[in-house]
């Protein structure tokens, strides 16, 4: 038998799902008008002229409803019969995403018949899933709100639920659940929602007028990409150094060779040399380096070999200077995203208290 | 009902996994000892107490195997009953994905009593999935070897798989097919298997003892960082800039400022000069820049605005500079991936003619 594509996305001339579809519903399959519009504008923006098997993306089961899709031109489907719902949606994580958490929920909120669900998201740093767990259990085990976490890569979100006609009755039943975390875990709680560290950080730096800088070694441009993925960002941060060889972390920042020789660059003295090197360089009120070793094998270099894993955070600030040394173990990738995720608690922990 | 822990992983005090694995084949949770240590020795690595519900991650069903997690301390489980399997894995993608592929896998591959499977990845960029469908519908309507696309950001997977006693029976049937869609996709074929476009940059450049630096601004680091996620890096490049603010441009890396009043920050002749800027800076062989827009709103600046999803790409390379014009459209996220992705093309053009 001829197999369908896995990944499910419409435009292959051997995609089987919209037929599959419509067929388990004892339909036809048409071509959507409207899709096919919208698709020959798309191309036509891009100077692209569309194939015959392309015009497939705009087919739908006769009774079948399109989804937007904002991120690609293949759109979504979706159909009903007998109270069943079927969706069905292109495979990228980048178009699939978006798609599920806006127009499918929608749609799902919508089917619902009883009284809609209402969550709230506390995100928590530097507290492991277990501790939290233990430090939460009565809450955990009650039905009504639902409290329940979900690890994430150096962080820990905890999703409050509960079922409420209203906006305000729902929240009459959160808030006062989500108090009591708040009061159990404190400032292990940076936010709510979608809001992500680097998003708090660049709105904190912006309301108080502050910029920053970073100089990276192991973690490679990590951190200013996690920066910098935050829109209106370019306020706070106007520059960011990788200084990935020693003799990079002296030029552009000016770290004393000397301190190279004596300690290496994986290293207290160097670390904190490269946030006040950044700090002066870009001319910001607050620097953060990273210098660390990712690779799976150590670092040999003078004074002493650097085990894997060893990673030093430097801060430089108005207030003065501070230097983190931390241990990561894992892949080159886990090892680089704790960094960067270590070196942002790091900051807010400071932008907290001054 | 109290509803187990969504993402399933073993620390929760509340999570039921486990339990409802062992009451389904009949057995009890007993305690792992040899978890138990390892545990223990984790723990103590880190200088941390293990609490009473930590040491949960250590129960199984009688019968039930750990299965090592290299990137955490929760193992995952397998049990087996009747010839039927029950896989149970921590959820954060560093850990789950790691243990999918390595023992799981490994596992299966056991488990599976015909002939094994055979796979091989061909890695394609710069053509869209549903153009590859066409070309190569007819091999993708065969059905040994099978030929599947996977969509993944930027570039599209091609997977040929067959059923075969052996790595050579296997590569007899895979190796036409593969040298079959080699002739009719050519160089948009940039790697076979797990070799992303990074990888193959850095070994290329490592095999020449050439050196690399960056020049970023609405990418913000993410270019560096891609290469630098790559063990051994460090030997090809020395240093990336981040030049998010148009002094940045100019004091880091001498772009002039009547460039940067003539045609603003997100300009051809503004790329080619954050490249030759870089590369000169960081005394390196090639050097690739990117700056564009890449937030929702269209960028306000002399001499003319730029539209969102405007990004240029420079090389200076030793035999001369040259620079790219392209237009992405998405959220932020996708602006940036898709621009570093291209970066990344753009740069390996070069590498494959010189």
């Amino acid at each position: 038998m001829k197999s369908s594509s896995p990944s499910g996305t419409w435009p292959h001339p051997d995609d089987l799902t919209r037929l599959a579809i419509a067929q388990s519903i004892g339909e036809e399959l048409i071509l959507d008008e409207s899709v096919k519009n919208h698709l020959i504008e798309e191309y036509g923006k891009r100077g692209l002229k569309m194939s015959d098997s392309q015009f497939r993306q705009a087919e739908r089961p006769s009774s079948g409803t399109p989804i937007p899709n904002p991120n690609g031109t293949a759109p979504g489907l979706h159909t009903a019969k007998d109270n069943h719902h079927v969706f069905a949606l292109p495979g990228p994580k980048n178009e699939f995403g978006p798609m599920l958490t806006g127009p499918i929920k929608a749609i799902l909120d919508q089917i619902h018949t009883g009284k809609p669900l209402h969550s709230r998201t506390l995100r928590v740093v530097g507290i492991s899933e277990a501790i939290i767990g233990e430090k939460l259990s009565t809450l955990m085990e009650a039905e009504n709100p639902t409290v329940a976490p979900y690890a994430k890569t150096g962080e820990v979100h905890l999703r409050i639920t509960t079922s409420a006609a209203t906006t305000k009755e729902a929240d009459e039943i959160i808030n006062p659940i989500a108090d009591q975390i708040r009061s159990i875990l404190g400032s292990a709680i940076y936010a709510e929602g979608e809001e992500s560290l680097a998003a708090w950080i660049i709105q904190e730096l912006t309301r108080r007028g502050h910029t920053i800088a970073t100089a990276e070694s192991c973690t490679g441009g990590l951190l200013a990409a996690e920066l910098t993925s935050i829109d209106g960002s370019s306020k706070v941060f106007p520059a960011g150094f990788v200084t990935y060889s020693a003799e990079s972390k002296n030029r552009e920042l000016g770290v004393d060779l000397e301190t190279l020789r004596t300690f290496g660059t994986v290293a207290e003295p160097t670390a904190i040399e490269m946030a006040v090197g950044a700090r002066e360089r870009a001319q910001t009120d607050f620097a953060i380096s990273i210098t660390g070793v990712a690779g799976a094998a150590p670092l040999v270099e003078p004074p002493s070999p650097k085990a894997s894993g060893l990673v030093f955070v430097g801060i430089a600030s108005p207030q003065g200077n501070s230097v983190h040394r931390l241990h990561f173990r894992g892949s080159r990738e886990i090892i680089r995203t704790r960094a960067v995720i270590a070196a942002l608690i790091r900051l807010r922990d400071i932008l907290i208290v001054i």
